[in-house]
C-alpha cells in the first residue's frame, strides 16, 4: 500500500508541490488547516504530513510553528525547500488585453503588486480563500478574468500559463517539513530544531543559552523569537542547530539548555536540505 | 492646522483604530500599503503614520519589518498597543438565522474559524481584501450576509453588531508604530529598536553581541531573526533593548555592536507602552 502523506490543502497549493516533490508515489490527503494535517498524522490516518514553515519573504509560517510548541507529539522528520512562482492563468484562448478581473489569495496579490500595477492598472482585483479557489473562480467566471496560481492549479483546472513566475521578487523560497510519529536517523548532516522559555526575564538569560551552543561550535542556523500565546511582553526561542540531537556534543548542549530553561522542546534532528 | 496621520487603510481598520486611539484630533489619511504609509511621512505629505508591527497570535509583520530594515528613513517614535476584537456584523434588521454568506480577510477569518465552524457550519465563506471591504460587500449584498469586521467599521458603514468579540484566542493584540522623521527624546522608560547581521555565519557570533547588552545589564524585550530577502539561510536579527540609545550604557553597548557587525541599523528609541 502507497504511503499516505497528509498536506495543507486543497489540491493546487505549493504544499501539494512540495508533497509531490518530496515522493510523488504516495497517496496525498488534502487537509483544510496545519492543526489537521498535525491531527492526521497523530491519530495513524497519515503516516506522515508536509506543512510550510517558512517563507523567505513572509517569514515564519506561525501555525507550524504554534502547532509544534504547543499541540502536538507528532516531529520533524525532514526538510524540503520549494521556490515559489507565481503564474498568471486564464481559461485557454483568453487574451490578456480582454481581462477586467484577477482573482488570487491576498499574499500572492502582495507579491505580484508591482507585476500587477504595471501590467493591469485598471483591472478589479478580487480575493480568494486560496490561490486553488482563485483558479477555480477565474475558470468559472462570466467575464475575462486570470487568477494568479500556480504551475500544478493550472494542471488540475485545466488552465493556460500567459505570465509565468510574475512575483516581484526573483527568490521566493519556501521550507516546508514533514511531520512524523519520529524524526530521522543521524546522517551526518544534519539539522534540529528546538524551542525554550525562560521562567524569568533578566538581562543575559538568552546570552546563557546561547554559549552553551558556542563553546560547543555548534552552528546555529535560526533564532527567533515568538510572542507566546498569553501576551507580547513574554517570549519562546525558536531555534535550528546544525548537527543531530545524538551527536554528544550536541546532546551534551541540549541537556545543558534545558536545566538553564522553564519550557525546552525539541522539534526533531532531520537531515538539512542540500 | 492640525497634524497629518498617513495609516495603513481603508479607514474601519484596526490600523485606523489605533490611529485615533493615538491622536483623535488628527488628520487622519488612509494608504493602501505599509511601504505608501512611509513614502508619505518620508515626503512630507504626512507628519506621521500609523502601521501594525506585531501581533500576538500571527507574530510579526513582515511589510513593516522589511520596510525600516531596507527602505526608509523614517524612525520609530511611539508604539501603540491595542486588544484586536473581531465583530459579526449585519446589515441592520437582518436574523443571524437568515445569514447565508460570511466576507472577510482570509486572516480574520482563521481567528474566527471555531466561532464559524460552531455557529454557521453550513454557511459560504467569501474572502475580501480587507475587512472593511468585507463589511461593505456584505452592505451591498443581495442575499442575507454577515461580515466580520471592526467596531469601526460597523460605524462607517452604518453595519449592526450581532456577536462581538468572536475571535477564538481571547488574548489577541496588536502592536502598532508610529513612524515619523525623527525618534522621541528620553522619557527614563523608553525602548530602542535596532537590526543588525553579520558578514559570516560562524557560531557564536550572535552571542558575543547579545553580551554586549548582557554585561550592562539591558534587558533584550524581543530578539528575533528575519531571512535575508536573498536567500532562507541568512538571516537579520532584530532586537529591541529596554532603555535609550542616549542612555550611556545603551550607547556605548551600541557602538560596540555596530564594531562587531556587517549591516547595524537602529530603528529608533521610543517611551515603552505603559
Amino acid at each position: 500500500m502507497a504511503k499516505r502523506i497528509a498536506y495543507l490543502g486543497p489540491p493546487g497549493t505549493f504544499t501539494e508541490e512540495a508533497a509531490l516533490l518530496y515522493d510523488e508515489t504516495a497517496q496525498l490527503i488534502p487537509f483544510p488547516s496545519i492543526p489537521a494535517v498535525a491531527v492526521a498524522v497523530d491519530s495513524g490516518m497519515a503516516e506522515e504530513g508536509v506543512v510550510p514553515i517558512e517563507n523567505s519573504i513572509e517569514g515564519s509560517v506561525t501555525d507550524t510553528l504554534d502547532l509544534l510548541i504547543h499541540e502536538s507529539r507528532v516531529l520533524i522528520r525532514k526538510e524540503l525547500v520549494l521556490p515559489i512562482e507565481h503564474h498568471l492563468l486564464v481559461k485557454p484562448g483568453t487574451q490578456v488585453s480582454e481581462v477586467r478581473v484577477i482573482f488570487s489569495h491576498p499574499q500572492a496579490l502582495g507579491q505580484c503588486r508591482h507585476f500587477i500595477e504595471r501590467c493591469f492598472p485598471k483591472v478589479e482585483i478580487v480575493a480568494a480563500l486560496s490561490t486553488a479557489a482563485a483558479v477555480e473562480e477565474m475558470m468559472t467566471s462570466d467575464y475575462p478574468a486570470a487568477a494568479i496560481g500556480t504551475r500544478r492549479a493550472a494542471e488540475l483546472y485545466g488552465a493556460e500559463t500567459s505570465a509565468k513566475a510574475i512575483q516581484d521578487q526573483a527568490s521566493n523560497v519556501t521550507r516546508f517539513v514533514v511531520l512524523a510519529p519520529t524524526d530521522h536517523p543521524a546522517t551526518g548532516f544534519d539539522k534540529t530544531s528546538l524551542c525554550f522559555s525562560f521562567a524569568e526575564d533578566r538581562p543575559g538569560v538568552l546570552c546563557a543559552v546561547l554559549q552553551e551552543f558556542a563553546q560547543r561550535t555548534i552552528n546555529l542556523a535560526k533564532v527567533e523569537s515568538r510572542p507566546t500565546k498569553e501576551s507580547l511582553g513574554k517570549y519562546i526561542f525558536l531555534v535550528d542547530l546544525e548537527g543531530h540531537h545524538d551527536d554528544p556534543l550536541v546532546s551534551e548542549a541540549l541537556a545543558r539548555v534545558r536545566e538553564k530553561t522553564a519550557l525546552f522542546k525539541v522539534f526533531g534532528s532531520y537531515p538539512k536540505y542540500k
